[in-house]
């Protein structure tokens, strides 16, 4: 049973290739994408639970409860395709070309869009560059693919694994996009993952609910969810593995690395936040229930004291404490524990250790990755999650992103 | 039944007096105040819902369950008397010796604190200021006594209304702090009113409570809650009114006054929020239960995409619904009206009038207050807030004001 983390994307299935090209709906050389599996993938996807989905997010929704089965995605940066009037004949036109240039029903593509909301798709602009996608098809492209479907993103995010469980091989694979506007419940944020296991549909969408549920669920840059997030996992079906039907071993070993591809590409979204210049974990133990340890979690990673003392490396605990006071469930300031790093600054009701704040400084700016932990010590429930801090970029690059 | 806005604060109920003097807690030149009143105050309070309160407030809960009545509240800036070790002892030491000078009971004085948490207050310097309060105490200081108080505040903040009713005369004062930390449910703000209306306790703490609820519960700059804060009212029952002790016309009158003094205070709050350059309220009707209503106002005010559009003058609606969209409670997509100022801008799913846009970008420019409406039209409940813009200012503030 090992697994290797590979430098490569969705092209770590072989059977999957991808192509991007300009359909002019950003300054971006690239800005449509389109994944193409010269054979049938059996499809699960997890969306956002905005009350106001983008037209996509419909569509697909309605698409997975017609079809299992996908051969192709495809996916425009630049314009959401959300709150206009033409969404859905924008996804009609789009899908009808690419099926019959694909030689494919047109009921085995998917969509996804990303950019800005409330303007009409220019969709005829997709519809050229039709060609282009098509005949550049190859395996080897998926660093372009998601370089593709960035908005506000600084790099390009792509994880694969290669793994092999008692001599039988298999592969994940996967991609994202995301920066803005992320939060738990996946705000803005795509991610498309391949993979060749032998599995059913059952099995794989609640392998994908249950990794989303541990990474892209877990992380916030501002607090905001959108209207188009969506997570698709794709699968060949290709390996030799006997067929996963039931939570066995094997299907725990994917589980696993699926969390593992997934929370890594989840820190990168964080990582990437607009105007990040740090990444933090947050970890709530000895919490009632484990909504209250969500909660506290949450409430902390979402305050602007807290982040904006983080960009300040500013080891001001007493923002935390701020923001765990007013979460929901059951605290008690007179049991509560606060770490930042491995320095405890917070016990029972008051600051401690204030000799200690050089060190903290320190540890604040050296470190490319902190840590909080907060033990509530009222129980045994756990949460984790990631956040960025709040940087002067992030207001220049949200107040001067125009409609 | 008329009432006058008038250039004043506590001061416009004669028998109160104010003080302030230095105790070197900050940098400011008067860091502690003081409210004395020759005589008896019938009082009544709102504190912070935070779980790590401050001293303080768990003080002054407290003294509020032993006693009704009041002569003097002593507060300072610059140290929260939050989360540290010498909390209880410092209020005790401070309130008896202050007791002692004013020559009144030691329960008959109030205390609040605003500033750093975690830190011990160096509780003597207060002690030492004591002298310097006390003689200096006179009616006509509430400006020095509103600047004292002030942490982030860039203007003090000071109301009062002279009013009459059916002959007879009544007065209302007030004093306000607020700046960063502001959110629903008073973050961070500290409010002293003063009133010589006669009225029972039970109909001043009903008033207290509802008029809170209206204004300082509706002002959201930042999302944060702190540990210290807290509205105190205080009646010299000195008017010559018969005794409110229900409901009546003059209650209501009172009331309605009440509400209107302490809003102010709050939008003040909002347009000094930190880095604030600009104040929204915003509007939601048609909800189907109240709870909806203020959901979405919340998500809307809180979402740093939507306080950095209005930063940077920009029209993007589409953040504003993507806020509704993840706010709880009955929302639908295709029955949703969003306006910004007067101008309609979504509706049933879709961005309308594009046409306007010049037009609102030079009315999010030229107003200092602007509105959002947002009519969800499956009801009829409805809430109202006010919150701020987010700047570059307000991370500047918040990234260097350092532990």
């Amino acid at each position: 049973m090992i697994c290797k983390e590979v430098n490569s994307g969705l092209d770590v299935v072989k059977s999957v290739k991808t192509a991007v090209a300009s359909a002019h709906l950003t300054k971006k050389d690239k800005d449509v994408g389109l994944i193409y599996s010269d054979i049938d993938c059996l499809a699960a996807a997890v969306f956002t639970s905005n009350k106001v989905p983008a037209a996509p997010v419909i569509y697909d929704k309605d698409l997975l409860k017609k079809t299992k089965y996908l051969r192709a995605v495809i996916v425009n940066s630049g314009n959401a395709n959300a709150c206009n009037s033409n969404g859905f004949e924008a996804i009609n036109t789009i899908t009808k070309e690419l099926s019959k240039k694909l030689n494919i029903k047109q009921q085995e593509i998917f969509v996804a869009s990303t950019g800005i909301i409330g303007e009409d798709l220019p969709y005829n602009n997709i519809v050229n560059s039709i060609d282009e996608l098509v005949d550049s098809l190859a395996n080897g492209n998926s660093e372009n693919f998601s370089r593709s479907i960035m908005t506000t993103d600084t790099f390009e995010k792509n994880a694969a694994v290669e793994c092999s469980f008692l001599g039988t091989r298999f592969n994940i694979g996967a991609v994202a996009k995301g920066a803005g506007m992320i939060h738990p419940n996946m705000a803005t944020m795509l991610s498309f993952i391949t993979t060749d296991i032998n599995i059913d549909q059952n099995m794989l969408s609640k392998a994908l609910r249950y990794a989303v549920s541990k990474s892209f669920n877990r992380i916030s840059v501002d607090g905001d969810m959108s209207t188009n997030d969506t997570v698709l996992i794709l699968s060949t079906q290709e390996a030799k593995n006997e067929k996963i039907k039931e939570d066995n071993e094997l299907y725990r070993f994917f589980l696993e690395r699926l969390i593992h591809i997934c929370t890594k590409l989840a820190k990168e979204i964080v990582k990437d936040g607009e105007g990040s210049t740090k990444i933090v974990e947050i970890v709530v133990v000895g919490a009632q229930t484990k909504q209250d340890a969500k909660s506290v979690a949450e409430n902390v990673a979402n305050s602007l004291l807290v982040k904006t003392a983080i960009f300040g490396n500013d080891p001001n605990w007493g923002r935390i404490v701020d923001a765990i006071g007013y979460s929901k469930g059951h605290i008690l300031a007179d049991k509560l524990e606060v770490f930042l790093g491995n320095y405890k600054v917070f016990s029972k009701g008051k600051g401690v250790n204030p000799e200690n704040k050089p060190k903290i400084v320190k540890y604040m700016k050296n470190s490319k990755e902190l840590k909080i932990l907060i033990d509530l010590d009222v129980g045994i429930e756990r949460y984790n999650m990631w956040f960025s801090d709040l940087s002067y970029d992030y207001i220049k690059i949200n107040a001067e992103y125009h409609t």
